[in-house]
């Protein structure tokens, strides 16, 4: 039985291969080290999984609102000055909540422009959605300005800005945002913020959103998630704060695709808006040693930009590639050889580099470092 | 802002509109009565909550493979004959499990023959795929073989069958599902099966599934849910039985949509397969019994052809409307007037009638009909 055009083009996401490989070579008795997965390290916190397990006693099982829990939705606007809840919608995850923006705004031939690096699903999702992803290389992992607005056709509908940056931890200045932000009211774009990282900011900078800037407010669609923030990746809780007519055509795209996120699940985030600041701050400040850490451990090892935010390097290792070698066989190479699994920058658009993630425990990262460069 | 095609051409959920509109009324202090939402009445059983809270004291919250869990696709497999977990994909909900469906079968302007009265949400979720939904109309809620294979042309799919039946309860018998197997297999069509509603069938009557007849496995994509059977329609998850290139289609484009359903949610579903049947069997004879009650209820009120599945009445209420009045309006009206809720035939491609769910208790049936019958 023949399959759909779009089913035999589309590719599965593919860092997500690296969970089934680990748990398999760990089931073979290797000792893998996994530098591959952007999950944090640490637990989900215990008020988190209590809120969470509460709700399930009080039977909060049932279906909820398609857009959200209205007390979820209330409490995430109050976060966006001048935002009323109507303008948040809740998703599985912000991987469902960028795919339903790709949904709403384009239609067949429309590109959406996307600085590479790049995580691993945005053209992938832009593909879905009928449009053309136009890949501008970005300059020293910061967007190049003037090679974006080259980029800019009569066809562009909207401009992805992702900060900090998966996979390289690149934090745009608010002069970026803002030139960005002036480039998109020019030529009428939307402007798609993958802010999943927001609080990840690090050497005492202040995390800068594009919502910071209240002209473009109406053409933002900006997308975060609890997933990043308190080790709740398996919750599948993002959101999109967008203007109400964007957000009421994602609720109606959200009602055919999957209906309401797990009710209880979005007990448990609420449960997460409502913690203290301080254990963000200190998972801020565990993960800020971490990098430093990991950019000592890799010293002269590899060249690598110093990320200012998220939880990866991208080191070049084209110095250390065989001949014929691209960065996924360099990755494979390294995983067979000590069991560290890193993930290759060719799953991001960039070859020649390698992803690796830093939120794992200290002697993990002084390990994985040290079996690396053994073998290099 | 421009919005795309599909975003301004896609309705929401029809039937998911009544749930804030119930809570809206409940909150204003009015008695509300809902027969409009496909809900069981009963709480998620205990083990049940007992196993997903358990999963979250293990700290069972984050990412985990995209198809689901392994072990929650076996136990799954183990059901069907001669079927492996690389068939078995996990969504959020049987819903999605039916978009990602269209989605893999569908290219633009491909058709798929969908009986009518029938579930709201496949006409959107094909059009969402690109392809065009074929409505054949049933006769007395049964599908009429001859008008299906009148219908098939060159662009045709797939034919989709919902057994038991979502609004009308209707159950196919053995040879109906024999003849519309056949006729997919003449014509080379895949079959879509929704079995959401699966366990619940009448009379003492066996379940049928298309997965009995083996000879259209290749061409299969079968649904089915946890949500109807342990009320946990808030849990979000759903299945597909597929041939392995479909499934395996449907892990690439569900990796790119969602990723992995909730982890701990999961972790619920596997311990509800684990449960003892006769939880099942004791729920099935209560909405037996709630239908045999809700018929005798309604009488000589509306003609009500008695359904064999399923939690619905789909009554005609044609000679209650007033002048120019469509169900919408008639659904209106009684809500109105006496608080309680029942879903417009409209919603499923049929006016003139209503969509009763027999799910809620004893008293509130007996009282939602002593309310309408006050009315009319």
């Amino acid at each position: 039985m023949n399959l759909s055009y779009r089913s035999t083009h589309t590719h599965g996401s593919r860092t997500a291969r690296f969970i089934p490989l680990m748990k398999s070579l760990r089931d073979q008795g290797r000792d893998v080290i996994s530098l591959a997965i952007g999950e944090p390290d640490m637990d989900t916190p215990a008020d988190i999984i209590a809120a969470t397990q509460d709700a399930l006693s009080r039977q909060e099982t049932r279906y909820s609102d398609i857009a959200g829990l209205p007390v979820l939705r209330e409490a995430l606007a109050r976060r966006f000055d001048g935002c009323g809840p109507e303008s948040i919608v809740i998703f599985n995850g912000s991987k469902q909540a960028l795919y339903t923006t790709f949904q709403v705004i384009c239609d067949p031939g429309d590109e959406v422009i996307v600085p590479i690096p790049c995580w691993v699903s945005f053209p992938e999702q832009i593909a879905l959605a009928g449009g053309l992803p136009v890949f501008v290389p970005t300059c020293d992992h910061q967007l190049d300005i003037n090679a974006i607005a080259t980029a800019v056709t009569d066809k562009t509908r909207a401009i992805l800005v992702n900060s900090p940056n998966n996979p390289t931890g690149a934090v745009y200045p608010a002069k970026t945002l803002q030139q960005v932000a002036k480039l998109a009211m020019d030529h009428n774009l939307f402007l798609i913020a993958d802010e999943a990282y927001d609080v990840f900011v690090y050497d005492s900078r202040t995390p800068v959103s594009l919502w910071d800037f209240p002209e473009v407010r109406d053409r933002l669609i900006l997308i975060r998630s609890f997933s990043k923030h308190y080790a709740m990746t398996g919750f599948r809780v993002g959101y999109a704060v967008a203007p109400p007519d964007a957000a009421g055509a994602m609720v109606r795209i959200h009602s055919q695709i999957t209906g309401n996120v797990c009710t209880f699940s979005q007990y448990g985030a609420l449960s997460a808006l409502q913690m203290d600041e301080a254990g963000l701050i200190q998972q801020r400040n565990h993960l800020e040693q971490n990098r430093n850490l990991a950019l000592e451990c890799m010293d002269d090892l590899f060249p690598c930009i110093c990320p200012g935010g998220a939880f990866y390097l991208f080191p070049d290792v084209r110095g250390h590639l065989q001949k014929g070698e691209t960065a996924d066989d360099f990755s494979l190479r390294i995983l067979e050889k000590t069991g560290v699994m890193v993930a290759p920058g060719t799953d991001f658009g960039m070859d020649g580099h390698v992803r690796i993630c830093f939120a794992v425990p200290e002697i993990q990262l002084k390990e994985a470092f040290r079996r690396i460069r053994s073998v290099l």
